[in-house]
């Protein structure tokens, strides 16, 4: 077991989980406000998934997608591309969120590659963003302080200014940002030439590294048309916002902006096994197929138990209804995060989509001033989370210069009397916080 | 389901495992000759590790590394350090091969950045090799054909002469070849700056990629004196070779040549779950931990259910005393492979350590002459060998310029009449492909 700097202090043991809690070797009950890693969306224990890993695995443990077929993995597909919908008819299971990215990109340039659109290379994303923790995909994470550390060993790709509704790159308003961002698509891809860009990236819904942030409706217009203008391929990374917004994947919510590549991940698992997907229209996937085909899979790649694991997640959640149930769940989660800012000195922003939510925490509400870095606002309130109950997150990426938040993102079977739980534990928690600043003089 | 151009021809849907033997939808059973993917070491449906995933997924089904400590991650880590013996005794679990690859390099990155020496980030590896299927480590892997379509999108490294026994680099015999190698070795540190070097990268035992190489005992014995010399870590790749030689790691058999970290994977898993690991010593580990600590992780790693899984694994693995036995196992299949190449008029060489074995492929035993690329002789042999009842595995790498080679690495599980079985299946799938050479004048 590895101990890093950043992880000794404060971290519970825990020993036992039961629908959306987690309990440590003290006995003690924590609300997993994070559902893991933003992935246990049927919380701990779902035995209904349990039991369909073990009956595979006893079944047909394992062969390889290189030279076997089997029916798990065609079963798992049929089932999501029949949520996706039309337009993403084929779909490339990885272990996980950084190789699916990895191996969206790639099928992308494989294919440019292979139609002898050979230049295609280069990957526009968003800054501040998360793409993953491959060496590529730090290299297109928008993280300003990645290139100190891993520059000579990644290729970085060319970031714009992320669209961010509470803090604005152009102008003041979330809509004039939005449109500034899409602005700067258009002038990054002029500027690197269209014969060069393979792809533009981007999250329809942050994780942490923009703390749940929502781009203007404006900007899913704006960018679809303009990566159609210039030939380049739009992928939206959805491995934190699929199953999560009200509809299967966040993609649904924007009719006039339909991504050409779609990267799924957390929700598929459910933290049961570890599983990516790539979401693929079948023009492009077959058309490839009659070229060179697409050459590059992992061993566990499509794997027959995580494949019948990842099935019946989704049949959990297609069956409960709980994709549609984030919806009104958001809705009454942003009701009373929204309580919590009104009366708190130094929530300032709640933003998100159904189930992905998160709070901002400033220094002045009016000024949006962050806190200095020293604080760690955000992770002292983790900390003072788990006295309180509450299992929190609080990477801080960017060093903070783009403000600090918490995400609420709890699993997906939580109820609204869990939700008013949730929020009481967390005002209490950001009220002890503030105490706390206010003795030592630093509010 | 993706379907590549490669993966269209000939393959079977596998619907059932038992054993060391799977069946596709016509009732037709295959020995796994290759365990999966090289990774199915306890063979099909092992209920006591299945058992276990289960019981653990109940109890805790999941929970975040970054923010929580549990007791199966440290079960784990603690038997993997019991295997491992002294100077091994920090673990850092991924989901895979290539992103243990990944993080293992990344921790020395990370060491030396802290450590002030910045410049180092370069990685030297063999010609050919394999390192894994993300962008950075087909970067460091040994591929001749991989920078016309990744070359832009990833940093390649260095690469010198594979010390192959077959086909040495330079001189004649095997141990010229090897210290040909070793030389080139100190050559290009020396020409890229010492300074600058991150590591030298091998695998003990190669994979697919070499055939199951095992480099000349003298190279092991200079690559060690060369890398103390100039200050460059040694990593040894043992994703493949891990339980496989008679000793959990195959640097175990080399006392005068201890790596400074070893990754593995297939092994710990045995296919059950998605599992990789970085092997490194406390000295290195907590050092880093009391500067800026090892700040790189994903979703899924030391995940509570693969790492009951890996712990059952591993105890059924020293239980029945299954990696002891793939010592004399391996003699045995050694003898029989013989008895093959002895008959044949194409098999030109046998190599390998314990049940990682394989055999190569040649037009010509005394000149070692390769078939021509169009046949895609080994190819043909697992098409072949499909009617004969083994799952072989035929990826071709360096489009066959260092040689074909069908890999044999079944699972551990494996008896001596099993053995006896897939010799006398591959010596009449060999003698198939032979006749149909004869006939069609090809030789």
């Amino acid at each position: 077991m590895f101990y890093s700097a950043s992880n000794t202090k404060g971290l519970p043991t825990i020993v036992r989980g039961e629908n959306i809690y987690v309990y440590d070797d003290a006995g003690r009950q924590y609300i997993d406000v994070i559902s893991g890693a933003m992935t246990a969306s049927l919380g701990q224990g779902n035995t209904r998934v349990l039991q369909a890993m073990y009956d595979q695995g006893v079944k047909h443990s394992f062969s390889y997608v290189r030279v076997t077929r089997h029916l798990p993995n065609l079963a798992l597909t049929e089932k999501i591309a029949s949520l996706t919908g039309p337009g993403f008819e084929r779909v490339h299971l990885s272990s996980g969120g950084s190789e699916a990215v990895e191996q969206g990109i790639k099928f992308l340039r494989q294919y440019s590659y292979a139609k002898g659109r050979k230049q295609k290379t280069k990957v526009i994303t968003l800054m501040p963003s998360y793409h993953g923790g491959t060496l590529a995909t730090i290299g297109w994470t928008g993280d300003e302080d990645a290139a100190a550390v891993w520059g000579p060993m990644a290729v970085f790709g060319d970031k714009i200014p992320a669209p961010l509704s509470y803090r604005p790159p152009f102008g003041t308003t979330s809509e004039e940002g939005a449109r500034g961002s899409a602005v700067a698509l258009e002038s990054k891809i002029l500027e690197l030439g269209a014969e060069n860009v393979l792809a533009f990236m981007m999250e329809p819904v942050g994780g942490q590294s923009t703390g749940a942030n929502v781009p203007h409706r404006a900007f899913f217009t704006e960018v679809r048309k303009i990566c159609d203008r210039y030939g380049v391929f739009l992928v939206f990374d959805e491995i934190v916002s699929a199953c999560r917004t009200g509809t299967f994947l966040a993609a649904h919510h924007y009719p006039d902006c339909k991504p050409d590549l779609v990267i799924t991940a957390k929700g598929l698992g459910a933290a049961y096994t570890p599983i990516g997907a790539v979401l693929a229209p079948a023009a492009l996937v077959d058309e490839l197929a009659g070229l060179t085909g697409f050459n590059l899979s992992h061993t566990y790649n499509a794997n027959p138990i995580t494949c019948a694991g990842a099935l019946a997640v989704l049949s959990e959640m297609t069956e409960r209804n709980l994709i549609a149930n984030a919806g009104p769940l958001g809705d009454l989660l942003r009701t009373r995060l929204t309580e919590i800012m009104d009366e708190s000195p130094i929530v300032g922003d709640v933003r998100g989509h159904g189930l992905m939510m998160a709070i901002e925490y400033v220094r002045d509400k009016k000024t949006k001033e962050v806190f200095s870095g020293a604080l760690f606002t955000s992770d002292r309130i983790r900390q003072i989370g788990v006295d309180n109950g509450l299992m929190l997150y609080s990477r801080r990426q960017n060093g903070g210069r783009y403000g600090e938040w918490s995400v609420i993102c709890p699993p997906l079977i939580i109820t609204a009397e869990q939700i008013d739980d949730l929020a009481g534990r967390l005002k209490k928690t950001i009220t002890t916080y503030v105490d706390e600043l206010t003795r030592s003089g630093e509010l």
